[in-house]
């Protein structure tokens, strides 16, 4: 394996190691020396020897092969260090310094030097600007964070791009007691990044749990391929950072105005599995349970001992989608014959204030035969015996190794130990419900994710392919492409003088809709050069007379007309949409499917497919608001002409790459199907 | 002051006092003795003395006053302890029996008894089902909590109709350092209930904070007024609970299938400046802070030594709606001359990794000059001193008193130091830039909160007041409710004849709209009882007979119908709305804005007005999603016609409380204004 090297080196140069333990070089070569057993070169110019190690001038000077290089050299140095490196067939080098794209222009020039070596060098790299890299089996530690900081071993990967972020998650999972595999600093990520970590990190058997913190990406595709793989086999866990820096679109189109770079992040993570999380906070608490706890249920059921606190517990489920189980005949009838009869027998099931951990167990044990998560809540009450309660539910879990339990132990100091005894047998605990409940839905949303299938989309065939644009299109030059697609549109010609016009009415008929052919839409929309709803001839002169007042007045001439069919009066349409689709920069098409308000253009609400479109997206968009909407109105064979439509232009996008923006608005939509009436082409 | 003898009793009794140490007679009797310096009065037939105290046989038997009774005796003895009470001037009792409404059918039959005696009775009650109450200052506690657990004396105070809720609560917070100037566990408030108790808290001096469980309130709009005046002086934070026993409607209309219990809540805690808060967490976060600090300016500025950390506290703010506050040039150029060149001189400000205490200072006293809140984010950096940068900041503080600094200092075990003497100087401490960013938002909210005015809603004068309807009204007869009440409606009139139909048609011509006039409004969907769009007389014959044939079909006689102008041709109408309003049966009307969807009757989105409609609602409305929709489609005298249309809704139901629920739908809305196509009035 070729990571086998990093992972299990069997030395370690430290490039960089100072005389002057306040640098970060000397600091390295301590927690090296401090968690290290392999052979350690520290390499400084000037001293033969460092904390008690044998140093050398530099890596030619060695002997010995060399697995893994720690580079803390100036910026400016990184460079011939990595050849040197690179000569000597060090496999992997870890460049700690800073100075590069984070800091200023002669940095950004430095990280595409070294980028540009790269490419064709053998060594791998992980940084610049990384705090390090620690394994806890074998052990060793490149970083430079507090040495009196001892991450332990235990199941969790974290992957981060920026060293502060890495620190704090590792505090706060120590003092914790939540132990890692591995700590990775891909910091600038000039060569391995978060895409190819996470792969390698999805085939580490002493990995459970992948937890990344990342800022951006650049291969969008390969690092969805990536996750969905890692997902496959533990879960992933994302911390985003870096949101608010949203950059700004690039075409005028109105699809591309409404998607930003997060959204491409939002639908990427949930195609792969992902667990997005908000802040570190919720990354701890996963972290405890996610290489475990399993929950493919969406039904829990609440035993406590105080009717609040166990209606809390509901609430705060409900509130994240997570419903009550229901009873069934037999179990309640069991619960009834071995309870007081003061309980009321629901979910939450509340045991009383005088419950012993013995009526703990009986009901759990009967509960737990409805085979769904159960909460248990253990409060301070009139009897209050959490150790001894604890324990029940710990054989309860034994018992039933595949049933997720999850405590909620509430009272304080009081309900430490019990706390403690939990953890230790191997169960999650928690303080407070809203906690609980979102880990849950968290967990439950990991355990049911299914890898995407894409059967709908590969049937799908179209007709265009690799189009090349001089311009972007609108009107009739657009329309022949979606025609092509094979999108209905209602019918459309094109006129430039009084007989052509004539033709065109006996092809168009009435009510008809004038436009203005003008490439430029911004000003089409300016000159009102949209006219609907026209029934006569006379009408049809007069909307041109008007178009052509305006144009006058701004100095335009107008040249030619397009006519189409009115499609709203034609099909009695009852919504009409915005289908189209915007490709971003890092994850390739996003499909959009808006709501237009009442009879105007004004979009409403708008949901957004990532391509190409999975069959669990089309299944997700049938239950999404606008699905369920279009569902309802214009019934099933019309649905299923937009979930049509949505797979050619996902397919389109993917066929045309020159295409930035497709936007088909408005779509007119009755019970007799989903009819385009204006397109355009962005490249 | 009445509660001066519940606040600062000179003597307590304790009734169902036991010498069994094992009951919660003898645990209150405990705590009264380790907290409570006045006079003692165990009561219990059978002893002469308990733990040391002498001990009465009744109240009856005590010669001196007495001012609070502790009822602690089976249920069914606790009315005619109660009466004794009342004949021994007793001015108040704590009922800590349970074994009432909540337990079964005979309970519920003694607490209305108690209830009824306590209408004409002087003692004040607070339970039953209570688990006590505790005063810091003067000290006691009447509760049967753990005496182990000594709540300190501070500025929240608790109440809560759950014991269990206010256990953990207490346990939670005393373990977190936090005290409490009061704690009353107010149960099944068959007497003194939570709006009551918050009014006294409002005006308690000891009071800085108050913090309520509750899971139902009886009288609505009583606890609005109290939390309005409460809010004016000290933040209200509020858990709600039981959220998922939701009541259902009761009439028909499709109004009030949109609301539950749960939405008069929001909008009453909403209109009362309440802090609401999904869990006990974010109570406890809350309580160390809202007695003390205001924010009134929705933008903060971050300063960090971590980019990183910086933009994920930017994005955690964002994600709430507080904003980045922005530098001026003054400021900005303060700064760079300041810091070292590295520095990029934005919001988060990094003061990189090497930041010491006095970059910290020296930033924190230029930015101060900005006047907005601070967040400053201290973490494990190259350099890495929190205690001298929690000095530093602390100084700031002192100088900027009205200045909210929000310290957050990452780094588990080493900085719990730095953090003890933030809280210990007034400072609030985070652990965590999306907790932070929560709390900021919540206290930012109530900062801000001003008490309700109704300029609008006053002035608004209408016609309709004290109605009497034998049965619900739709078509005509509603119309003519609407129309007195000032809302602009179709022109309809009635025919049953073959002349009064010549008659109609010429008042109301085409296109225009027929439909059934039967009152029961879901035969009429049946019957395909409305038919739009009718042009001709012949469409008009045929639009009767169609619903004659399946009238017939199901042996109803058809009688009378109603003939409408189609108001959506008429007035090229660009949108349809529902607007109307359900008197919620605790908080009053509840008016509702529907968007119906293209040209269906599909609602896709509503928006909700507590009734009376304050000029914020109004304020508020303006910016809601539906709002901004119709200021931008029909602009601002239609929108204008639409916020009057509400009010006079909104006095509509205040002045005539035999209507359940008002509905208008469609409202077709244009710029020529808002007109009113159907009608409904539930009773």
């Amino acid at each position: 394996m070729v990571y086998e090297k990093l992972f299990n080196p069997v030395s370690i140069a430290v490039i960089g190691a100072s005389r002057d333990p306040s640098k970060i070089g000397s600091i390295i070569l301590k927690n090296l020396r401090i968690t290290y057993r392999g052979k350690i070169f520290p390499i400084n110019k000037n001293a033969d020897e460092l904390q008690g190690v044998k140093a050398y001038k530099s890596v030619s000077m060695i002997k010995e092969p060399l697995d893994l290089a720690v580079i803390a050299v100036p910026a400016n140095e990184v460079l011939n260090v990595l050849k040197e490196c690179e000569k000597k067939r060090v496999a992997f080098a870890n460049i700690i310094s800073a100075g590069f794209k984070e800091s200023d222009a002669a940095g950004i020039k430095l990280e595409a030097a070294i980028k540009t070596f790269l490419k064709s060098a053998k060594i791998k790299v992980i940084g610049p600007n990384s705090i390090g890299v620690i394994n806890t089996n074998p052990s060793y530690n490149t970083s430079f964070i507090d040495p009196n900081l001892k991450p332990f071993e235990g199941k969790t990967a974290l992957v981060s791009q920026s060293g502060s972020i890495l620190s704090v998650i590792v505090d706060d999972a120590t003092l914790g007691k939540i132990g890692f595999s591995k700590i990775i600093c891909t910091g600038n990520e000039v060569n391995l990044n978060s895409s190819e970590v996470l792969k390698v990190l999805s085939e580490d058997a002493k990995t459970g749990t992948i937890v990344l913190y990342m800022e951006t990406l650049e291969n969008g595709e390969e690092f969805i391929d990536n996750a969905i793989e890692a997902s496959k086999r533990k879960p992933v866990i994302i911390l985003r950072g870096g949101k608010s820096k949203i950059s700004l679109a690039t075409t005028e189109s109105i699809i591309s105005s409404l998607i930003d770079e997060n959204l491409g992040y939002r639908l990427a993570f949930k195609r792969a599995g992902v667990i997005p999380v908000k802040g570190i906070e919720e990354i701890l608490s996963l972290m405890r349970d996610a290489s475990d706890i399993r929950i493919k249920n969406d039904e829990i059921f609440v035993i406590t001992n105080a009717e609040s606190a166990g209606s809390l517990m509901i609430d705060a489920l409900n509130a994240v989608g997570i419903k009550a189980a229901k009873l069934n005949n037999n179990i309640a009838n069991e619960l009834e014959k071995a309870l007081p009869k003061e309980c009321k027998i629901q979910n939450p099931l509340d045991l009383l204030g005088d419950a012993t951990p013995e009526r703990y167990k009986e009901a759990l044990e009967i509960v737990s035969k409805l085979n769904k998560p159960i909460v248990v809540i253990v409060s301070p009450q009139k009897t209050f015996m959490p150790i001894e309660t604890a324990k029940e539910i710990s054989e309860i879990r034994l018992q039933n190794h595949d049933l997720p339990i999850f405590p909620l132990f509430l009272g304080g100091l009081r309900v430490e130990k019990a706390k403690r005894f939990l953890r230790e047998h191997g169960l999650p605990d928690y303080s407070y419900p809203h906690e609980a409940a979102h880990i849950i839905k968290k967990l439950y949303e990991y355990s049911t994710f299914m890898p995407p299938t894409f059967n709908a989309y590969t049937k799908t065939k179209i007709k265009v392919n690799n189009l090349k644009l001089k311009e972007n299109e609108f009107g009739l030059a657009a329309k022949e492409i979606i025609d092509r697609l094979g999108i209905r549109t209602v019918h459309g010609v094109a006129f430039r003088t009084e007989s052509e016009l004539q033709k065109a009415i006996k092809i168009i008929g009435y009510p008809c809709v004038l436009k203005l052919a003008l490439r430029n839409t911004a000003h089409r929309g300016r000159l009102g050069g949209v006219i609907t709803g026209i029934k006569t001839y006379e009408d049809l002169k007069k909307a041109m007379n008007s178009i052509n007042t305006k144009a006058a007045n701004e100095h335009l001439k107008v040249s030619c007309y397009e006519l189409y069919m009115d499609a709203e009066k034609e099909k009695k349409s009852k919504l009409e949409l915005l289908i189209g689709a915007h490709r971003d920069a890092r994850f390739g098409a996003i499909m959009a499917v808006g709501l237009r308000a009442g009879r105007t253009d004004a979009l409403y609400d708008t949901t957004f497919l990532l391509g190409p479109i999975s069959d669990k997206d089309i299944a997700d968009f049938k239950t999404s608001k606008i699905g369920r909407l279009i569902y309802k109105i214009a019934k099933a064979r019309t649905f299923e002409e937009i979930i049509d439509y949505l797979l050619r232009i996902s397919k389109f996008m993917d066929l045309n790459k020159e295409i930035k923006d497709i936007e088909i608005n408005p779509v007119f939509i009755s019970e007799d199907g989903a009819v385009a009436a204006d397109f355009k082409l962005f490249k």
